[in-house]
């Protein structure tokens, strides 16, 4: 359903009307000049043939710097979804289980349909400020859970994972000796300090991507940090689908991570400034919604909403979110995502309360 | 074996040794300045966020009128080799077997192996000039084979399959409903004519790259020709895994297409030369070989060769080059890649030659 938004509001837009998009985590900053004056530099030096399919050298080598880990640790991927994919591609191909709190984001649902996996969720709502009950959790998992897929800061909720809950989630994913799928894409911009998988140790398996921290998403780049026997089977699996992320965005990767503080801490700026915004002009609506904790989105409440109907009315209307239906069992909720300038944020909220039921 | 060799050439060459790459398809040829400033230009544009995961519009367009097809037959995937496990992906879901005519490029059996899937080799030998034999795939495939494979060129023989032949093979997969999913990669680089599966119609397959048609291997950009169901699953499929191959790149294939007369005749031309050269010197030798009816390879036969040794005692020497094995079992060829300047190929046969037990 949100890709379905997505093609279909490319497909207005290729109709030349206008369409305020509220419906993608798809910053509306540009990438940095820096960044696209190294991938150019790259591309006149050459750097257009196949390579490596673990990463660049000096990629891989400044991230597991970052990181404090291993070079060997670290595969470079054509953004986070590949990296997700892959990774359950290569965990459930005997079969199993995954379990996922929800709301969560549609392409781990997806993906395990496509793999022909079992998804368990574990429900979580706005009435508990979206809290993961971990005795809830140590009920789903069972000796055919493959993975727990966390993704903290949340996608739609925009919340951050309590520490001591991911402390106890860590503790039955070790207990029971299942690795958890972190994807933490959303963390380095998060508005609060968020703990990552990679403090506990253990054979957890982190997501990232250079997408969200640095306006880069249709570079296609990201990366994953697991344990060198599974990033090998992963630059395996590389090497027969997709050879190399090009090494010119490799490159332009390199040099976002030179300036990764500057960016991050502008981006980070800008989306406090658009949530506050939002929830001003939420709070003063019959609206539901918890305060973000993270860009980019609001997951609000609307009481008997048919969000799926909802959000096709307001395409017509100029305006693309996505329905609550994306991410769960959240008919009622609609995921608004600040990806554009404060005034069309103001004109997207407004054109949605006078559309509302 | 192909992609170990690749792996430890990058990984000498980081160490600072001096290799000549025969191993590899990937042209020395620099992508032509108009197709980077064309990237640069689209970057500039802010043409740096998610798209559509059909590919651009106007690119599957341009594709569309090139080939007489529709657009909706067109999916821009991120180079040949995740058209190929796309594809593989989602027509072998209920398992199968799939038939190729070998030696065949490395990634197929790989791709196959990894779904699960049995392979069914169709052997072509050096003595009758790699002729397919239509009356043995005729007994190869049953009602469990979902696809029937071709290279054309062929990698690693570079041989163009015979006109007579190629209806034979399509006669007997349409009989049986079978698709034919055609590689056709270097056919539009071609020394003779080739024809594509396009002209005969029916529910097959057609594979195409930027990659050696426009010395754009490290772009990743490629395409399928598919009936528009199976488009449409591909796309679905690209929306869980890659979301989109990044706009500019898209942009710089559209460029690409505007040059393509030109730089596919250069292209040409060079190998051309580069066969005739190689052909002359390995003519003097004991090794077997067919003259090659397109780029880039070269599969000689030398009696009695362990080829997966050779090919590791002379990477020592400082020349890399695929063994025969890495395409089916064809212990006593190797393959050899023209693709570094004359010079090089020189030396680089010179050693080879020295090298030969």
């Amino acid at each position: 359903m949100l890709y379905e938004i997505s093609e279909k509001t490319i497909q207005l837009e290729n109709e030349g009307k206008k369409i305020i998009k509220l419906n993608l985590g798809d910053p509306d900053q540009p990438t940095s000049n820096e960044i696209i004056e190294a991938a150019f530099e790259a591309m006149k030096q050459g750097k257009t043939k196949y390579s490596s399919s673990a990463g660049e050298k000096k990629l891989r080598e400044e991230l597991a710097s970052i990181h404090n880990v291993s070079e060997d640790n670290i595969v470079i991927t054509t953004g986070s979804k590949w990296a997700i994919f892959s990774l359950l591609f290569l965990l459930l191909k005997k079969g199993g289980n995954i379990v996922i709190p929800t709301p969560h984001w549609t392409s781990y649902e997806l993906t395990a349909k496509s793999l022909g996996a079992e998804t368990r969720f574990l429900k979580t709502d706005l009435d508990s400020d979206w809290k993961i009950d971990a005795g809830k959790l140590r009920n789903l998992v069972d000796q055919k859970t493959r993975l727990i897929i966390l993704t903290n800061p949340n996608n739609p909720t925009s919340k951050v994972v309590d520490e001591k809950v991911l402390e106890e989630i860590v503790q039955i994913a070790n207990n029971n000796r299942i690795p958890i799928l972190s994807d933490e894409v959303y963390s380095d911009i998060s508005f609060v300090k968020t703990k990552s998988i990679l403090d506990f140790g253990g054979h957890h398996l982190l997501v990232k991507s250079f997408s969200k921290t640095f306006a880069m998403t249709g570079w296609r780049v990201g990366y994953v940090i697991v344990k060198k026997e599974l990033a090998e089977k992963m630059v395996k699996l590389n090497e027969i689908t997709l050879t190399n992320v090009p090494v010119f965005v490799q490159q332009a990767a390199l040099k976002a991570l030179e300036l990764r503080q500057k960016i991050a801490e502008e981006i980070r700026e800008d989306y406090q400034r658009r949530a506050d915004l939002a929830c001003n002009i939420l709070s003063k609506t019959k609206m539901k919604f918890s305060r973000p904790d993270a860009p980019f989105y609001l997951f609000p409440k609307y009481d008997d909403l048919d969000s799926e109907k909802f959000v096709f009315d307001l395409l017509d209307k100029g305006v693309a979110i996505a329905p609550g239906t994306a991410f769960g069992d959240y008919r009622e909720h609609f995921r608004i995502a600040l990806t554009v300038p404060e005034k069309e944020i103001e004109l997207g909220l407004k054109k949605i309360c006078e559309a509302l039921p």
